[in-house]
């Protein structure tokens, strides 16, 4: 199961920045594509205040600060110069994780979508758009606004493909602000298909794919919720992607790049299960040869010899 | 607005040591005189046990270890090598933060600032005197304190300068040692103005500045509480320099290099409420091309772009 | 006080992983020559569902998963090349931890030392067994399992020494998934002897040697306790090892390098106590020249002046 896709973590919520330049980003897009790389997802292009282009509508109802840098278009034009794909990840309030509440998502978004998309849709490499907001079971009314979303991104662009990466309300779903690793309470493999499958009636024809984060639940625990997730999506036509996680969620570093045998372990289930596409969070902290974290160096050593050792 | 001047952390409350020599403390001042830093300021001489040089008095009265190296020494021959000064930072018992009782550090800096100035008084990097205990505005019985210490190194040193670095008590002054990154009850404007009125009433005429700390409140707050502070500074006849913290408060990881475009906002705002000088905390941890950090030498690298970008 | 051994840290409970693979690992047994190391001591051959060898026992019974490398082999074949001797650590159920049963660990290490001496006992490296079992004061009805296992080890290897790595209740004995770092309560001096006493007695001549962790203390205890602790293994008849953490337990980050003046006190009250041998935790994060953590390559440097200026 090669790695086909990575998320580019600006504006991160809790992975400290790298502060790269455009001379550094353009190597990563090189090292990226040396391994068969060829979609990058932005994660969000902006989080409460913080937003990666400059965006009339946001700043001047949003408070938010004019970006040093306009990184959209940076990363629509490296995606063209490498040959990729670019997913825009669509702006994040902080409210919905503040309240619950999805309105102000839909309301900022409205304008979001249609900004970005008069600027930069002229870019070949603009290839589709990642609904942001992160849920899991317990935010199922959460789904319609996704719809709405999906919906709009898909008109205003011909159609382009959307898709969401939620996560498994399993042992590890902590907050990453939180001193544990792990709780007590986490969902059945029955509990999580009976809610995934009403989240996914509803939101089916306004999201293309489903990436569900492979690293809240234990390894053993894989092949059982794989096989869920697979026949779910199938169910409603739907792509299943697994985003294997390169960072570890074992260790009380938040976060550093994972040891190489539990990706691999990840990687080995979405194989088994038939998934469509693996993409990961993220790249360039966890496996870029040029990450701050040199641990990443060596996992994309692990990993090409892995890529190596099965053809 | 340049920095031109960085706390050295070397005795550390909480971030992991660098083990450096001799050779790497000498180019990193040529880093740092490379961007413009011309003043050093040992943020503490001692904490508990922990000294940065031989000092009788703080060994045979407090326990403290022998040195395995003569600090002090070391950043005054390498400030008169680079053309800087030095500030010294007085020593922290610890008692301070343990029982909120000044008294024990009136009673060993008493014996520290005479032996210091007796031994290093001659180095003409000898430039002027960190007052380390950290306050806010809880802490306002600290202010006879800081009144008693200043005093007294100005009285010994033919009046050098003296500064301190209190914290603004906003959202983000929790412990490093926490897990949580903010807090619900944060000062208001109004509450923070009055409190730090009193402190510099009874401060004037012992302390000549005072150096903020930047990261505890957030960023579109900064333009108020600059305000605040330089108003408060200039009728209490004390220079108003900005701590420009150049580590990331936003991350679980504690501490990180910040992400450039929070510290280019937070040295923004000190330019526009006319700061008259900003210092870091600090170059060699999360500014430093030779950082075991690896962020920190993107973030010299971006840093320096803005600069240049500047002029 | 040289150290000549080292805990070799896969699997780890904490600490990220490196991701080397076999050119790094005989970079790094080279690394560690240089500086006096002839024992390396594998912290555990595997923790819960990770293994550090194919154990067709461990597969089949407890559901571990196949490792990618057989890393026993690996060690084993480096100990020889670099002419050192290596000590197998055992298998770490997790159930332990769990339950405060050490019944488990027995019923899987009554298999795994069978396994592993018949597969790797004909190396000449094979030097010895680490009972993996982390115990302090608190835990003496383990006591009776060290001498099973312990035994067994011998027996079943014609009488290869043993050793245990055991904590002191200290103020820093708190998890490291933990926020904090230290707690209230700990261990008196005269309880830790009564205590140790008792333990030392049930497992005289299953164990050859006991190596306390040096870093629950605090640095000003140092000498009180290793003079308790190296009287008490003469007493019974048992080497005297300190196992010198070269990771800083004083920092928020868990765990990078250690300020090296911290562990030049320890290693110095370990000499003037008349310890036999010192030992790291661990030689590969924390000192090593090509360690992800930059700190540990200038700990290396600071501790190889350190050495050279004691000869």
């Amino acid at each position: 199961m090669r790695i086909t896709g990575t998320f580019i973590d600006e504006i991160s919520h809790d992975i400290p920045h790298q502060n790269w330049g455009k001379a550094e980003w353009d190597a990563d897009f090189g090292h990226m594509k040396a391994i068969g790389i060829d979609t990058v997802i932005l994660i969000r292009s902006g989080y409460r205040r913080f937003i990666t282009y400059p965006s009339p509508w946001l700043q001047q109802h949003l408070g938010c600060y004019e970006p040093p840098v306009d990184l959209v278009e940076l990363f629509l034009q490296l995606a063209e110069k490498h040959g990729m794909k670019f997913y825009f990840g669509l702006y994040d309030s902080g409210k919905y994780w503040d309240t619950g509440d999805m309105q102000h998502e839909i309301d900022a978004n409205r304008y979001v979508i249609d900004e970005v998309w008069a600027k930069y849709g002229h870019y070949s490499s603009f290839g589709g758009w990642y609904l942001s907001m992160e849920i899991s079971r317990k935010t199922k009314g959460a789904a319609a606004a996704f719809r709405t979303l999906g919906m709009q991104c898909k008109d205003v662009s011909g159609n382009l493909p959307t898709f969401i990466s939620p996560w498994i309300d399993g042992k590890k779903a902590v907050l990453a602000a939180s001193s544990s690793l792990t709780k007590a309470e986490s969902v059945s493999l029955k509990a999580h298909e009976e809610e995934w499958g009403e989240i996914f009636t509803e939101i089916k024809g306004a999201v293309d794919a489903v990436a569900f984060q492979d690293g809240h639940i234990d390894y053993h625990e894989l092949g059982d919720f794989f096989a869920v997730n697979k026949r779910l999506a199938d169910a409603h036509g739907m792509a299943c992607w697994t985003n294997a996680e390169s960072f570890d969620r074992d260790m009380p570093i938040k976060f550093l790049p994972i040891k190489f045998e539990k990706l691999r372990l990840k990687l080995e289930a979405a194989r088994q299960a038939g998934y469509d596409k693996a993409i990961t969070f993220e790249f360039s902290h966890f496996m870029s040869p040029q990450s701050a974290y040199m641990q990443a160096g060596h996992l994309f050593n692990r990993y090409q010899e892995y890529m190596e050792s099965l053809t």
